[in-house]
């Protein structure tokens, strides 16, 4: 995930100016469904898409991909889009809401995805009105094959609900996504946490600060849902949910304070974690640094010994100079006297518990 | 606790789907009574329950265990529950909250325990409407045994009144659960804390890391159950609570509060601990490379001073080459000056205060 | 304080049942009182409390101790008190909280008091209806000495004006109490200070820790008090506060919050503390080891040059052998070797300020 | 600033109990004025004072220094001040706050001082009612002075506005008190700052927690004006102040939000500036403690090698002992050995980038 | 950034006191258009301006650098701006804020720049009322060039709506100056994460500490945008913002908050990197410490047993004395043993992990 990871133009540029960030590239679909017929026509042109504004039945257009200005374009003019929302989809990194004009709905949500423990987030943009949902979605990969399953079978609650339901399904759908994410995560820690009593290495500190990092981000993408969520629940204006589909989004709005919760709880782990790797390997460094010390110390004080008796003092000159040097046990006397100083000194250590 | 601790669904799936996550089994106890009648009925099938709907008494079914989706299907289709309560009580895990549809109250309470000094939380589902509390506890062992104690004596405040108290004297009872839970914490923080004074050994550490693992768990599950009292207080919407339980109501929010602040206390408390373990952990080892050092830094100077009367400069070429080798006293010199420096260091440091 | 000071029922037990924590030692008096009159009462029986019952004068009944189970039973009969009030009087460590049931004020206030340092917080409850107010308070000295006197005065404007009035002022004493302990904490602040600055040894780390944890826990149980007075004043149920009365209230409400205040600034302060000592601590420690470190580093290279001459080379094999050892000023020359090492290496650590 | 720094009576005494905490000592300005007069009376009794109370000009007495109680009784007999509020001017340290009573308003507003880098807080209280304004500031030095002159010139503002303006005038001086008590510390900190990077010393380490210490401090005598200002602003109530003044008073409420959001930022930067400090301070010392180790390492396995040369093997008893003793060139061996040793450790330590 | 950064005059000075406080230096643009013709005046005279007041179309008066006290005054008679305002356009480092008086609304915005990595940060003052706008920024470099682009095109939105849109346009140009100075913190923290993992030196404290400091100041002169807009929505006094601009401004808050929660997080972000510094410093300093020691600790016993055989007792005293010198493979006895226990030191701390 990128530091900054928005789009903008330069301060002052005309608010709705759709210029392309990045090329253009993306397949449509549309379906066109109600409790009896499903219709299903791939990469239609926005003139096409004219002929459902009408029609009695739900029509949900879906774009995968990064669309064209131009395409952008049209459809507004097909369906009356505002070109503020037109520009927020062409420039990915925005941060989720709910706009309502009248009685359109346009949602940004963003879409967390797991792929080989590396996770991304992209952009999906939803327009709601009368019985049309539009849905924009920057990622390569569709995040809604089920909802298709869903919809081609005529018994479903979805066959049977109103666009409103389609709409909430969607969010709720990107929303869901978290939760294989947030599973990872907590694998990852849960893996982390294991090494950290098993073999707390260097490497450790760069992944816990890798994983703190990648937790912090995430939930700036994803705590604005609980807003836009919160909004759409209490939503007095456009009157656009119906009180069935509100006990649905009650249940999404769960799911949303679920994973920020979550996401919460993971990251005062991770503090812990830096915590208790920090503490551990001061404590392992101390533990090597106590033991050489004593090492060095128990040889010290017999070193000076022995160097007393390797003095030159002219023995000829005065009886009192190192006499010891001809005392017939004077070598055992002082291998003694070291045997008894480590000794001694390792017993006082042991004593006071230092190893 | 577990990290992630919650079961659900592929995103996209429907709403409301009855997958079973872990093998059925499950329990049944059916209750029917009023101020004067009281029946008790085992394992009854959702046919046989059927038939206290509209018997003026009240009627308490509790499944104690994890149901079959199919017992839950049947049930919603005798007691028309919603279909994504049920898909909560299959996928545990969830966060408590509490749904309002129409006259039906739907709660989801996490019920600690502690056994053997492990905590462990279990999800406690309960639907009330009419005359008629459903529950599905998903432990193994049943915690409402002192109630049906009280529901077996006709005496008591339980069987004058309504089903709403009976609905409270469950969410309440599942709540104190916390107070057993809490006060086994209090004392393994007191024995902690003593353990910080009298042996603080490494392992502390780690008990004192596991603590708050389990307290930033165990926060995260009870802490919403402040916003399920508090919005059950409210309720304007189904005017569920008669007057009179709402007083007991407020009792139960101030075991939420306290419950919640406990944890938080706590939380800090162990902070503090870490802080306090960390730093007498470092003073401890302090103190040993203090005394280790002292020795070292003490024995190096006479250890030069013997050295010196160990060269071997030729006394012959020069009378001013080591005379002192050839003093009388020039041995006894050299003890006089090293115990000097001994002393000498030894007294600086003790002035210094150094040990 | 206890970690945990809860007394508590098994979950499940009935609310409002009245078993008896620890046994019951108490003293009661009853003060019936108006502008003209003035009726004290010591120990009266239940029965003759109800006398005062329907008197046009205020009465006050203050239970001293821990009153019985029985005791308080006949005295709810007299006074129609609800049974979870009861149950809380009994069961000493609740929340502070205020609880109004139709024109019946319940409210709970934790009373701190300091007596040799030692910090102690006991429960008061206090009942207030029509002109009625019942109090009781678990400590073993009773609080009020001061409001007797100002009873038995008949000039005083508690004599003067109604029970709301004598209820704010049982409440605003026990609120006040925490005055002279926050006073006691200053003191003790100051004196760590002052040690901290002056000795800052050991023991100083426990000192402060256990003022945290103090601090900690006597703000769990005097901040809901900030919530009592709030809801007292705002009280738009029972209306049982008069207008001039509620000025005094608002004043009480200052000195909740400065106690709170006051308690939050000191946790800060004390935490301040904490890093001040953990890093004087570290820097005395780093300046022993440094002049350490320093004393061995200057007698090293030293005690390898002494080696040197002490080396047995064969001078006879070869002129290249060791021709220093018989130069005339051989020696001279090694001690003026030794000598500027150990000056050049002081004059280094100087010029870097390394002592 | 006193750690505690409040006076109070002992618990239970009568609210409004006007003993002196310390001696009086005051003089006594009384102005009156409107667009066309003005009246400066010096040091007036009470009974002078009452004459203003009827006239349709604004009348103003500020009161410098401790009022003695029978002069604040008198006044309250004059002018009929609540017995509280009294209460609150003698004792000093009250917490800020608005009391509106009936048609009057009474603020505690706290005015923070510098005098030679030493902050103190003093306290100022203010009575307004009618066309009267009363002030008692409890330090020596009159804060007020331009206000003097302003109402002195018969064309300011002050003198065509009402009451209000002059009430908010007060406070708004008061509160602008705070503008050089923050530059002030903004410039300690700067030095600080500068210090930090120049000469980090230990003193650095009691400045940082004194300059904390008393930002801590003063911010809880100076939050509470956010409330007292913003309660002003609504003023519902009284209705006391007029349109025009509010657009002064809103001015008035950014710069106290400006002085609490500098002081914590201050506060911020403080934390910050310790936790640089002590972590150069350990950088500095491992800086001395790696190249004293350097210096001791490279010095030990020479002077082990020497050791090995000062071995007293006997050459005669077998060609093994010793033999490079008699080499030639033994001696410059052992220097090549031993300048080789000591290059090779420089090389790899100084590859290492260990100094 | 300045740690003040306000100018202010002496507390008790009237309020609306227009004194300079830099030399006045500015440059003026008059701009008047609507959707048909459009007009530019550069530098013109407050009497040139009041030439527009009363035409239908849009007037547009921007000022850029720092206006002298007189023409402020001069254009105040023309407008009847409130002298209060003129004061906080001519002391800069005002709290940004909107103030609505009557018909009229005044806006201080802060409006960041960043160059050559050097942020600063200056204020701009906006008014609105009827069809005219007055706006005043404190930079050299006028912010606006774009805007003045698409005014001079006929065709686009700005021309064709009324002033409540430029009004709109100058505040969220003046916000979107953020975006640029975020994304450029971004790289700043992007190159101290590279350099964290590549060339950890200690001048990267230095940059960390002072990337932390411009973004606490940078939060301080930006968090109040969020309230300043959020009024603007609100705005049910003075309805001067139409529905068709309160889109965009929607838009502007979602940038608001966007520029906050990326300065929250990278905030967050760099207290991180502070801690993975730290650690990763002392984690390098262990490393070396720890080698050094061992190094030491390996030589000081072979030491030892080298001092031994130097030692110089009298064989011919006794058999006992230092047989081994005599011994024909003392010589290699010895250098087996030092060799031995060399190697076994080292591999013992190599088991250990100790290298």
């Amino acid at each position: 995930m990128d530091l900054f990871g928005k789009q903008y133009h330069e301060p002052g540029t005309m608010p709705g100016t759709l210029s392309e960030s990045i090329p253009a590239k993306y397949s449509t679909l549309l379906v066109d469904y109600d409790g009896q017929s499903y219709t299903e026509e791939e990469n239609p042109i926005p003139e096409q898409c004219k002929a459902y504004i009408d029609s009695p039945s739900i029509t949900w257009i879906h774009i995968q991909g990064m669309p064209s200005g131009d395409m952008l374009q049209q459809l507004s003019e097909c369906f009356g889009l505002h070109s503020l929302h037109l520009e927020d989809i062409l420039n990915s990194g925005q941060r989720p809401k709910l706009d309502i004009i009248d009685q359109q709905l346009f949602a940004i949500i963003n879409l967390p995805s797991v792929i080989n423990s590396t996770v991304t987030v992209h952009q999906l943009g939803i327009f709601y009105f009368d019985r049309m949902v539009i849905s924009v979605c920057a990622d390569q990969a569709n995040p809604f094959p089920l909802i298709y399953e869903r919809l081609r079978k005529s018994t479903g609650k979805l066959r049977q609900r109103g666009a409103d339901y389609l709409f909430y399904t969607l969010i709720d759908t990107a929303i869901d996504h978290g939760f294989p994410v947030l599973e990872d995560y907590a694998e990852r820690i849960e893996n982390l946490e294991d090494q950290l009593i098993l073999k707390p290495d260097a490497s450790l500190l760069n992944d816990i600060h890798q994983l703190r990092r990648e937790l912090l981000l995430l939930r700036r993408r994803l705590a604005p849902h609980r807003e836009v969520i919160n909004e759409l629940l209490r939503d007095d204006e456009a009157n656009a949910i119906s009180e069935s589909t509100r006990i649905y989004l009650r249940d999404c709005y769960d799911h949303t304070i679920s994973i920020l919760e979550l996401l919460e709880t993971y990251r005062e782990m991770t503090a812990g974690m830096l915590e208790v790797y920090l503490s551990s390997q001061s404590h392992r460094l101390n533990e090597v640094m106590r033991v050489l010390t004593i090492i060095a110390t128990v040889f010290i004080p017999p070193t000076f010994v022995v160097g007393v008796y390797g003095m030159n003092f002219d023995r000829s000159a005065s009886a009192l100079n190192m006499p010891e040097l001809s005392w017939p046990f004077g070598y055992l006397f002082v291998w003694a006297l070291i045997i008894g100083m480590i000794l001694g000194m390792l017993m006082y250590f042991k004593k006071q518990r230092w190893f």
